[in-house]
């Protein structure tokens, strides 16, 4: 096997008939080491299954949506596999910064040209390339993926998923940033990787996808609650109406009364989003 | 209101169609303030539930089952209230060793007599006065009351179920340490707790109430798993066979096999634990 293709498990657990695992590797896209977790269904040990990737959100690891989202349980009942990537590169030798919306846990999936950000922030090649390709390589599964994503990682997901219908056939997102380049979270962000220049910030940008959306027919589910506490300042799903009106993109946004931010509102609605990339997938 | 019977709220976040709170209090019993977390299914907000105390181990506050296990979703469905109490006394003013399984975060769930520990903890009476009261006193629960708990919480609710079964109908464990006299753990805890003396050791080791058991028939369940990393040395899961065998107390001992001592595990099999709850406090 390809040295670049080379994972190593670091450990491993039986969750609802099937195995949590977590695994490392050297990543040649990041310039750093890389952990991301599997949960891979008792059915993946019969046949390949489809994958489902989620993307977190600001501050989380791979560890946070698999020790807290309850996704597993569904994901075995639809026999799909469950692909929790880190939020950022890690470690010592890479840039970070202070602030928990920049720098390590807050990479927003996209690649950075600005210096010092640009040789390790590039968490849309390594999304798009690196990790499917190892994920292809080492586990059984199809080649039908899905990916769901929670705020930065709502927005990151609509953006891979946009951008790349050829690897994602399915997509969904709790709470999402709707549009980072109306947000303070996202303008500081893209501005710190991406530059001054607005023009490149675009591509990142789930509203600007949805509204130029000239692919196929796509339906996306989101779920955002009422009560979450960033909604009027940051998230902004009506952005993400807006954007969808008259575009190629059919938007199911539906607001859950009372619910916030955090995985609580996560682990409520989960499980009609793995059955939503599960018709997709397995339709 | 009895100042005694005063509780804050900390948190509250919408979870599964109910409201996953975090309380605060000031402890007479314990001379210290105390959290605990309640889960209200919306069941509970037409008419009083069944109340499901539950455990946890080792080094756990009241937020790692909350987080980690799921249960919400069972309780939600079963109409049944949760308490997650805190593991042991808390604060500066709590006497508490660096080592993991003595002082705070490992209460063992017993009443101390040993200086320094005799004046706090007291996690015995808390969980047999202080906290049903206020439970009772504060929040839309009927007199029906179930108690399971996991590893060191595992004891404590077979040892809370045996002892007070005018208090609680319904008991079940995950994982629990079967004899804190015969295990490393409960040795070093129980010594210091409560002294040399093995005899005043009795009436807080599962085994012992088990095999003494004269009260009215129990049904006990409890699940095990098989590759669970401290089953041979601390929990010992034969010996609570071998007590129960001409018991009053109808032990179902399931081995899971495969699954390890964590959260996983858990998330995995609490829902049975519920249902059998459910069938009890509600039957």
């Amino acid at each position: 096997m390809d040295e670049r293709m080379h994972v190593e498990r670091v450990s491993r657990s039986r969750c609802f008939g099937g195995h949590q695992d977590v695994y490392e590797h050297d990543s040649p896209t990041l310039g750093c080491q890389m952990r991301f977790a599997v949960y891979l269904p008792s059915r993946s040990q019969r046949e390949p299954c489809p994958v489902l990737y989620f993307l977190s959100g600001l501050t989380c690891s791979e560890q946070n949506a698999i020790t807290k989202a309850g996704a597993q349980r569904h994901c075995e009942d639809h026999g799909i596999v469950l692909v929790c990537p880190d939020t950022s590169p890690r470690g010592p030798g890479v840039p970070d910064d202070p602030a928990d919306d920049l720098g390590q846990g807050a990479g927003f999936y996209l690649n950075a040209t600005q210096l010092p950000w640009s040789r390790n922030y590039r968490m849309f090649d390594y999304l798009t390339a690196e990790l499917p390709q190892l994920v292809q390589g080492n586990f059984p599964v199809t080649e039908a993926r899905g990916i769901c994503g929670h705020s930065m990682g709502g927005n990151g997901a609509l953006v891979l998923a946009l951008s790349r219908p050829d690897l994602f056939r399915s997509v969904s997102a709790l709470a999402p940033i709707a549009s980072p380049m109306h947000c303070p979270w996202g303008e500081k962000a893209f501005k710190a990787y991406l530059g001054e220049d607005r023009e490149a910030w675009r591509r990142y940008d789930a509203c600007e996808l949805v509204a130029s959306h000239a692919g196929p027919a796509i339906a996306v589910l989101v779920d955002q609650g009422t009560d979450d506490g960033f909604l009027t300042k940051q998230l902004k799903p009506e952005l993400l109406e807006a954007a969808a009106k008259g575009s190629r993109v059919s938007l199911e946004l539906r607001r859950q009364p009372g619910y916030d931010h955090g995985y609580y509102f996560i682990s409520t609605f989960i499980g009609d989003h793995v059955a939503h990339h599960a018709r997709m997938l397995r339709g």
